[in-house]
């Protein structure tokens, strides 16, 4: 498992007139965890495409519980269950002080910038190997 | 069940680096496809509004399998498939010249401003029932 | 002189929690006028950057005078009071039933994808004098 | 003078198929520069609000000489020159590594949530004169 928490602050931009965050932008926030995550494997995004791969959204979905207003300070969870084949999977927690205001799913596949599914590079596996031992060994001190 | 057709046209802000459509854009077309089927019920959402019921999305999904691209000529094809209760869901196809592009839904229920659950306004449920008989009867010549 | 109107319905995603339209959308608005001029003028924005010819923005500026709001039907007129050197400028206005409410500027040129400055293709002359004349004409009866 | 320095990561959502940011996103992180600055003088934005003050922009605009690009970390110069009274202007400078990319303004008056006029709230005019005279201070050493 992988996990990554990054922070958002709500903008004004983002709310609606019902006083509440319009619900298209959490998946702009599920979009910068992703980025976060890629940063602390050590690959940012914009290496990855300046290498041919691109990592487009395939899926995506979201339930709303609680809603998220403006400036509002929320925490995004970032969550990979399982290793990534050819489709992979992140889960978003979206939380307020410890509540959980909103879940989410993205589902994304490795592709050449024509649109043709590609192997995940093995710079990217073998930095996630890394990162998914530790946090493994981290999180299972039993 | 009921259905409506909306047409959209891809504006450049919503266009990615990837030169295709960003994603969290399909769900602010399929607000606009919501809209339509309500004004072609004959209560446009803003009535209702002014009336004191909302009708916030309490899910948002969609699958991506052909990117939308800037200047596309679109149309969202929204379907409700079983009348509301307490709570219903939306339907949608995003194509191009016939094509499906990609597929959506979003959950909805009625609530106050408040954010409490209330029962779908009698007007609301009278309009969607000539609808539905009327869509119903023209779709089964049988 | 040349003019063009355009229609937009604002979005529930464009408005805010001022229950208001959060003022940067107006510049996609402009946006969408700029599209339809060039609709109307023969050569469509995106065969121009087919043809390697961008126009970005260079400057763009509004006035909000009257806010626009949810489910506002509105007309986005835009005016070119000169024909294009190597800058030129877009003016618009923002009407909902005759009211202004908002005037804008928005200033380009016509760049290579590279960024680097062209000279306006010739199609794009001839088919502006032709608008332009018969604009003229039609507006000065004499 | 008062002057604040936000520090902005491009969004890839708000990059455009020419693989620059489109331009009507510096207007949103010019609020965010601005909701920092009434962080800093201890005022919040969202508490102003809840005291019955709103900020609307009455006018923004923006000048565009160096693209800004997906990933890029950039600041936000936020600087005001003159004390506010009825109406009162932020400017804007959008640097990155040094190099001014964009520079920009926004016009704002205090305004009750119907739309009327109102004079600065005197905490926000204390606060001012406090940051003003910190700042001239420590910027006028001579």
């Amino acid at each position: 498992m992988l996990e990554t928490v990054s922070n958002i602050r709500v903008r004004y931009a983002e709310t609606d007139r019902m006083d509440v965050v319009y619900h298209s932008h959490y998946f702009v926030w599920f979009e910068t965890a992703r980025i976060r995550l890629l940063d602390q494997m050590g690959i940012p995004y914009s290496q990855l495409e300046a290498q041919g791969y691109h990592i487009p959204v395939l899926a995506a979905s979201a339930e709303y519980n609680v809603p998220a207003r403006f400036d509002d300070r929320l925490e995004i969870h970032l969550r990979m269950n399982e290793k990534p084949r050819a489709r992979f999977d992140f889960l978003y927690e979206v939380r307020r002080s410890g509540e959980i205001l909103a879940t989410g799913k993205t589902v994304h596949a490795f592709m050449s910038p024509q649109g043709k599914g590609l192997r995940p590079p093995s710079q990217f596996i073998e930095k996630l190997d890394a990162m998914w031992l530790k946090s493994t060994s981290t999180q299972s001190p039993g």
